[in-house]
């Protein structure tokens, strides 16, 4: 391959060749009213209403997989914390730290990939940055969005409004995300069934809050998978969390690649899931709600929030066993989003 | 060095050792009622106004360096990216990548000097996010902030607003970034005298816009330095410019440096200065309100605005030759910020 087709670190020095890089590589595929100017900032109209602000930074390994790449992560990463906030994802910010010897094709793949999943989630890449650090191994990327975002209700969703009784939903089949990176990495030979999920969920976040008044929680299981979210959920609430293990929504595929891998699934890494709370009369509406959206066909309840002294998250077996879900200690999985 | 002082990649999973470094690390330096909650996105109050928004990422190396380090570069990059286009910089989101076998202590003084620069700045650090990547060489780190402000004035800075005639300032001596990093860089011995100048500017550009109304353009030269700044003005205006070298705000010790490094100070990074450019009849009273700030105090008018064709960024110099002010092609000075 010639050398023209890879990062070079001289396109990071803020030269010609870093405008190369942007007009060639970039503009044409992000490119609105508000990034085109290449302003230092970029300039938006007034926002009316509470804002939500977020940023992720993105260090996957590989940067494909099945299913998506670093750049659809980094779009629905950000759209997603945003939206489980109860927020429009309005505009993104786009940082990448480049490797030199990147591949322009493999570049170029993100970007698009970047784009399609910001039109699907109806937002624009407004303003960013390019840097490119020194080669290691073949040549890797950083991606770290920032967005903002206004609330849909006047309202905000939280662990706080947590109330004993309330039912606990999963929108979909879990695991998939992590399972799916680790698939692509070598020598793993997972099943090519299972595809990473990352999907911008503002819009059945949106269908959610339109059909229900008493949604009380909304969080997406990333990092830490379910387990994680479900502890930080009975520490910050102070009420335990009873999960039934039959109900959680699993795939045979990535049942049978966690039991191979020795990984519990409800640690794994999700991208384009949400666990909602929400109170017990309205369970059945909200769960409808989902079932209605493409992206949480397969929601099920899964549980209840009770009182408990001390609170805990635990998991109830299909035998009628409980067992407490611990968050994970340390890095189960290491660079999955 | 006990293990236990470093960054370890289990640090990143989002599980209880990221928790630990949250806590331990971060939030006691940086928390206030908007971070504190570590929800997926932070809720801010409505916003009054055009809002600007930017993002930066920082791979500078080493870390830190004579007059500052990578936290207090990574505030005041994106502070300065506000103020210029004439906002008053408000919220940063903070998204750290470390490499494992990072010095914690390291860690620390890089979290410090964040929580020192957005004081002097007048901003919180509102959300944030830490991954941890493998180890290479010593344990470096990326920083990725974005910014939120808000216009000073209903009206906007921009090359669009430039006239022939109109005067070009710098806000005090160049090169200074650049020149420190490279010294703090091994076996380069340059003089300690030269210290990086990232500061945040939006307090002296608020100054400056109070006092002048017919500010037409700000901006920082950062990469590329003021070489690169020129380059861009005159081909987004359409007008060429004249700089009178002998003019230029350079200390001895940088120009001593520059000459003995062979490079052009003017292509060099800065981190705390400005480019202005006022109406000629408001010239003077811009410097002067330029001067009556700490961070302005070497203002200097270095030359004007022309009708050119073609329009080019020119260099009057000391014995009257013209030369052409050229964009760095590539990368002079690799990881400067």
């Amino acid at each position: 391959m010639n050398n023209d087709d890879r990062v070079m670190l001289a396109h990071g020095g803020g030269g010609e060749l870093t405008r190369t890089l942007l007009s060639k590589h970039i503009l044409p595929k992000l490119g609105n009213e508000f990034l085109d100017p290449l302003f230092d900032s970029a300039l938006l109209p007034p926002i009316e209403g509470k804002i939500c602000f977020t940023t992720d930074a993105f260090v996957v390994q590989p940067l494909f997989f099945p299913g998506g790449d670093i750049g659809r992560l980094a779009v629905c990463g950000t759209i997603n914390d945003l939206a489980v906030m109860g927020a429009r994802p309005l505009v993104l910010s786009l940082a990448l730290v480049l490797e030199e010897g990147l591949r322009l094709p493999d570049l170029d793949r993100v970007i698009d990939s970047i784009a399609e999943a910001a039109k699907e989630a109806g937002v624009r890449v407004v303003t960013g940055d390019t840097k490119v650090v020194e080669r290691r191994g073949e040549g890797g990327m950083t991606v770290t969005t920032a967005g903002i975002g206004v609330m849909w209700n006047d309202f905000s969703l939280g662990t706080g409004r947590i109330e004993p009784g309330d039912a606990v939903l999963i929108s979909g089949g879990i695991a998939e995300h992590g399972l799916a990176v680790l698939s692509a990495r070598e020598g793993l030979g997972l099943s090519t069934e299972i595809r990473s999920d990352a999907a911008p969920l503002a819009g059945l976040v949106a269908d959610l809050l339109d059909e229900c008044r008493n949604v009380r929680f909304i969080r997406d299981p990333t990092r830490g998978g379910v387990a994680g979210l479900l502890a930080d959920l009975v520490e910050e609430s102070g009420y335990g969390v009873e999960i039934l293990e039959e109900s959680i929504p699993i795939t045979p595929a990535v049942r049978h690649a966690s039991e191979l891998l020795g990984l519990d699934p409800l640690t794994v890494a999700n991208e384009g899931k949400i666990v909602v709370v929400v109170a017990a009369d309205e369970a059945d509406r909200a769960l409808a709600a989902c079932r209605a959206h493409p992206l949480g066909r397969d929601a099920a309840a899964v549980g209840r929030i009770v009182e408990a002294n001390p609170p805990l998250p635990e998991l109830v077996t299909r035998i009628g066993g409980r067992l407490m879900i611990r968050r994970p200690y340390g890095e189960e999985l290491p660079r999955i989003c």
